[in-house]
């Protein structure tokens, strides 16, 4: 690679910490590519974690040791977050995405790659300390957020499925009963998609009574795994006892009022509760 | 925001630019943001843009006009692409891939965050002069390429599910024939999930007939909407004539021998083809 001046190096490793977010990159590593001196990489990243901390969307952390080195960990701070909850509170509280049966129309909202990022980092910001291995979701509204919080943890995203298919191999199949409906369902993954003795993190769009949680901890037993953390986008207040203990939320659905149009959705959070 | 130096700043810009890839930004909201003249900002853009052209990832597009601005367009330059499938042939060519069926275990492949988004840069480059409106996939395993290509391109993503839900309110069902094994299949999608008249890139995992493609083509123009480009990461090379005209792929399966534990697959590229 042709030889760089300071501000363009500093550029370009901002780039990659973003593009690799959660990755651990050795200075060493950093000063090969880049074809500069280790001191010279240090002052950089310097220069990067100051920036990133002023402007609250992250931190560069310093791991030590032999496998040590720095990683970007993308986050959002109390005040981004708490206004993203207000301004999501407000998107989806609009009385035109209430459907037949009291059910909220999201897709525009959970799908949106600009929205689902900053909720990921939301996520990335609560679970980035529990050391989690994978992110699971059960298919398939919730991917994407999935998805996104996988990418800034840097850590394998598992899908579970409804139905078995061919291209999971052998796979556990267990019952569950969604918490809400009381109806029967299956979840169905592939014995290869994760190592015996990890910790995951589930991640979905919405929790009502907490059934396709404690599915996924029921599951991720059956690979003698640990739910380390539950993040939701939005949690219904009723029933407020659910079949899992602890969550996490973003956003908690009160009412709709189908009749008169009227959606009652509020931030479920307090500053103090995000980090 | 504390006032930032120069190389905090640039620092600070290519997160922003990183972090929303694929959206406009006018000089002079950076000036505001980061409290400084246009005329600096544009200096920094164009040291950041310097820094992406020597690394070969990506550029910063300058939009002329009212509604003009500067936005950055990840990208992977044909040699790094090369090295990508060349590296995923490799990776999905291992014998301990194969199931039953002659099918590929990729679950651990098309599922990694960091894999994934190399891909996503592949579609991005290969279709961000295209004009897209929304990035459209069906459910499941193509989820996360789809959603990685939607956000490069700044653009929604849609999900078409196979089967009606109550979230999807009024939608529009088709059935299509699957291209390889035949079977009759229904695609849906909530009729709120498209505007009129837009244009769609139509991202998936794999493509062995076209049958899911050409549906996503029929769907498509219930919606009065154009497909303006297809995407896959592995097309099978038999059937030559897939049920689609014109399409991208990065790989190509030639053949799984499942008795003899031999996958053959390969780089569909060839370095002019990228751009």
């Amino acid at each position: 690679m042709e030889k760089l001046q300071r501000n363009e190096r500093i550029s370009a490793l901002q780039r990659i910490l973003c593009d690799y977010p959660g990755k651990v990159f050795t200075l060493g590593s950093f000063a090969d590519l880049l074809g500069c001196a280790k001191t010279s990489v240090s002052e950089d990243i310097d220069i990067i974690r100051g920036s990133l901390e002023k402007t609250g969307m992250g931190t560069i952390e310093t791991l030590p040791g032999a496998s040590g080195g720095v990683r970007y960990v993308p986050m959002s701070d109390s005040r981004t977050t708490r206004e993203l909850a207000e301004r999501l509170s407000a998107e989806l509280s609009k009385s035109e995405r209430i459907l037949p049966g009291g059910y909220l129309y999201m897709q525009d909202v959970i799908y949106n790659p600009e929205t689902v990022s900053e909720i990921g980092r939301v996520f990335c910001t609560r679970f980035y300390k529990k050391d989690i291995h994978y992110v699971i979701t059960v298919e398939t509204k919730g991917i994407p957020l999935a998805f996104i919080t996988a990418k800034y943890l840097n850590v394998p995203l598992v899908i579970v499925r409804h139905y078995n298919a061919a291209t999971d191999g052998a796979s556990v199949n267990i019952n569950y009963v969604s918490g809400s409906s009381r109806k029967i369902q299956s979840m169905v993954l592939s014995l290869r998609a994760i190592k015996r003795n990890s910790r995951l993190l589930f991640i979905d769009d919405f929790m009502k009574g907490g059934g396709t949680a404690k599915g996924i901890l029921e599951l991720a037993r059956e690979f003698d795994c640990e739910v380390a953390g539950i993040g939701v986008l939005i949690q219904t207040a009723e029933p407020a006892k659910k079949l899992v203990e602890d969550w996490f939320s973003l956003l908690t659905l009160y009412s709709v009022d189908e009749e008169n149009g009227i959606t009652n959705i509020r931030p479920s959070i307090s500053q103090e509760d995000i980090l």
